[in-house]
C-alpha cells in the first residue's frame, strides 16, 4: 500500500518538501499568454532582434550541439567585454539576469551579511533574500519614488539598486552610484543595470576602479533576445570567480552553445542597438505625452517602461478593463504604488492602441 | 584610495565571498578542448542529433526570441510525457540535468534531512549536499563496484542513486530501485538516469505509482543534445511543484525558447533515438572486446562509456599518455577507482585509433 496524493490535501502534498521549500514566496513573473494580445506586461522589446541573430541561428552547426558549451562562454563574455570596455576576466555570463543575481545573492551574502535594497524596487531582490537566509534592510525611496541616496551611503552592508529602478523606471546618476560604492570600500555594490540602455549611463566602466562593484545587465532588453536568456556581471576578477564558484556547485554550463553565439552576435550589432533603443526612447516620449494629455502623471523614466498614474482613477480597475481588451500591462497591489500602472513601451501602433483603449476607459472610471 | 587587488593575494580576492563561497569545492568537470582531438572524456555522443533539430534551428521565429520563453516548457514537457508515459505535469524541466538535481536537493533536503549515495557515482552529489549543508552518507559500493541495494533498503533517509552509475556504467535492476522505493514509502528515492537509454529499463513509469519517486533524465547523452542544456525531473506532481517553487526562487526561465523546441523535436524523433543508440550498444560491445584482448578488464555498461582496468599498468600513465597524444578520456584519482579508465564510447574510428593508440602504450608501460 502507497501514499498516494490527494487533491487539495496539502500537508500529503507538501509531504518531502523541506522547511525552506513550504516556506518559499516564488517570484511572480508578469503573464506569458499563450493567446494574441498587445503585450505590455513584461518589458519586452518591442522589435524583432538583430539581423545577425537570425544569421547565426541559420548557420549554426548542428552536428556540434552533441557537444557541450563552452563552459567559459569564451567568445561571449569577449562581446561582453568589448561592449562594457572591460578585460574578458571581469565578466560573468548565466542564464539570464536573475540567475546571475541569485548567483551574487548566494556569493557575497549570507546569516551574517546584511543586504539593502530599495522597498520598491524588483521584487526578486527579497525572493532571494528569503529563499537564502539572508537578513535585508528596505530603504524606502523617496516621496517622489526616487532612489534616497544618502540613505545607502549611510547603510552599513551590502547594497543592491536597480538602475534605473523598477518598476518607477527613475534613474539614479552615476555620480551618485558613485558616492555609494565609495563611500564603504568594504561593502559590495550591485547595481542591475537591465534597462540601462534605455536612457542611463552605465556604471561598468566602474568596475575596473573599484574593487567592490559588481554591475550586471542582460540582452533580454535592449538587445531584444528575452527569448534566449543571457545575463551577465562585470566586476573585478575576484568577484567574477565567486560567481563562478557558486555556478559550479549547481551546473557547469548555464548558457547553452546556441544562445552564446546568438548573444555574442547581438551584442556586437551596435547600430541596431542604436536605432533600436533611439525607436523605443522616441516612443517612451510621445506616450508619456498622450499619457499626459489624458491626466495621467508619469514618472520620469531612463527604462523601455513607464510608471504613471492619475489621480481619480482606479488603478486596478485600468488593469482589468485593459486585460479584458486583450491589453496586458502590469499593475502591483503593493504600498506606495498601487496606484500605479507599468506600461511597457510597444511600437508606435501599439502604444497608440493602449491610449484610445485608455482613453475609453478614464471619464467613465472615476472613483465613487 | 580605493583597496586594489593584488594577484595571489588570496585574503584580498576573496574579500566579499561569504563563509559558503570560501568552502565550496566545486564540481569539475571534463576538459572541453578548444582544439581538434579525439573527445572521449565527457560522454557525449559521437554522432549528430537529429536532423529534427536542425530543422527547428533553420525555422525558428526570431522575431519570437524578443519574448521571454513559455516559463512552463509546455511543448517540451509534452514531448518529456510521452517519452515517458506520464502526464505533462508530472514533468519539471530545466537547464540540463545539474541544474535539474541541484533543485531537487535543495527543495527536499537539508540540514535536517539526510541524502545518502555510493562512495563511488556521479562526483556532482557531494558537491550539491555540501553547498547547501545537507548532511551525507556514504554507502559503499560493493567489491564488484556494483550498488549495494541492501544498503539502500536499510537505509534510514533519502537516496540518490545514478543508474546506470557513474563512472562504472553498472546498471542496478528496476526491481531493486523499486525494493528501494518501497522499503520506506516516507522518504525520498531520487534515480538520476542520465544513461538509462543505453542500456536500461528506466524506472520513470513507477512515478506514476509512488509519491516518494523523482526520476531525472536528460537530452545531452541519448539525444545528442549536450550542448543545448535540457534536463528533466518526472515524478509525482508534488515533487514538480516544489521544483517550481525552487526555481521561482532564482529564475523563473531557465530554459530558453530555442532549447524548448530543439529537445522537444529531439525526444519526438523516435527512429533517430533507436538507431542511435544501436550502433553506441554495438560499438560499446565491440570496445569492450578490443580492450579485453589487449588484457583489459572492463565493468559491465548500460552507459555510453565503459570503465576499465588492467592490472598492471598505470591508469594514470595510460590518461595522461593517451592525452599527449590527442586523445582525452577520464581518469579519477580516488580512492578504489585509480586503476580504471573511463573511456566515452565514440564512433567506430574513435574507438579504433583508441585501441591503436593503448596498444602501443600497454605493452611499454608495466608497472616496476
Amino acid at each position: 500500500m502507497h501514499l498516494r496524493l490527494k487533491s487539495g490535501d496539502d500537508d500529503m502534498e507538501m509531504k518531502f518538501w523541506n522547511a525552506a521549500t513550504k516556506a518559499i514566496s516564488p517570484y511572480v513573473a508578469g503573464e506569458q499568454p499563450k493567446t494574441r494580445c498587445i503585450k505590455l506586461n513584461t518589458n519586452e522589446n518591442p522589435y524583432p532582434p538583430s539581423s545577425a541573430c537570425e544569421d547565426v541561428l541559420r548557420s549554426v552547426d548542428v552536428e556540434s550541439l552533441r557537444k557541450y558549451p563552452d563552459p567559459t562562454s569564451a567568445k561571449l563574455r569577449e562581446a561582453v567585454a568589448g561592449v562594457c570596455g572591460v578585460e574578458t576576466e571581469m565578466v560573468f555570463t548565466g542564464n539570464g539576469s536573475d540567475e546571475v543575481l541569485a548567483f551574487a545573492f548566494r556569493a557575497f551574502f549570507d546569516e551574517q551579511t546584511m543586504i539593502a535594497f530599495a522597498d520598491i524596487t524588483y521584487s526578486f531582490y527579497p525572493v532571494y533574500a528569503k529563499s537564502l537566509g539572508i537578513p535585508y534592510s528596505l530603504i524606502a525611496v523617496r516621496d517622489d519614488l526616487s532612489i534616497d541616496v544618502e540613505r545607502y551611503i549611510a547603510f552599513k552592508g551590502g547594497v543592491i539598486i536597480a538602475n534605473p529602478n523598477a518598476p518607477t523606471g527613475i534613474l539614479t546618476d552615476t555620480t551618485d552610484i558613485r558616492r555609494i560604492v565609495e563611500a564603504d570600500p568594504d561593502r559590495l555594490v550591485i547595481v542591475d543595470e537591465a534597462y540601462i540602455d534605455f536612457g542611463g549611463e552605465s556604471a561598468a566602466f566602474m568596475t575596473k576602479e573599484y574593487d567592490n562593484l559588481l554591475v550586471v545587465q542582460t540582452v533580454s532588453k535592449s538587445r531584444a533576445l528575452a527569448g534566449i536568456r543571457v545575463g551577465y556581471a562585470i566586476g573585478n576578477s575576484a568577484l567574477i570567480k565567486a560567481l563562478e564558484r557558486v555556478r559550479d556547485t549547481i551546473n557547469s554550463y548555464t548558457v547553452d552553445s546556441v544562445a552564446q553565439a546568438v548573444a555574442a552576435a547581438a551584442l556586437k550589432d551596435d547600430e541596431w542597438f542604436e536605432v533600436n533603443r533611439g525607436k523605443i526612447i522616441a516612443s517612451r516620449k510621445s506616450l508619456t505625452e498622450k499619457l499626459a494629455e489624458m491626466g495621467f502623471e508619469t514618472l520620469p523614466s531612463a527604462a523601455n517602461f513607464v510608471f504613471t498614474t492619475k489621480r481619480d482613477v482606479d488603478a486596478r480597475m485600468l488593469y482589468e478593463e485593459l486585460k479584458k481588451k486583450g491589453i496586458l500591462i502590469r499593475y502591483f497591489d503593493l504600498p506606495r504604488i498601487d496606484g500605479y500602472l507599468r506600461i511597457t513601451v510597444g511600437t508606435p501602433e501599439e502604444n497608440e492602441a493602449l491610449c484610445d483603449a485608455l482613453s475609453v476607459l478614464v471619464p467613465a472610471s472615476r472613483k465613487a
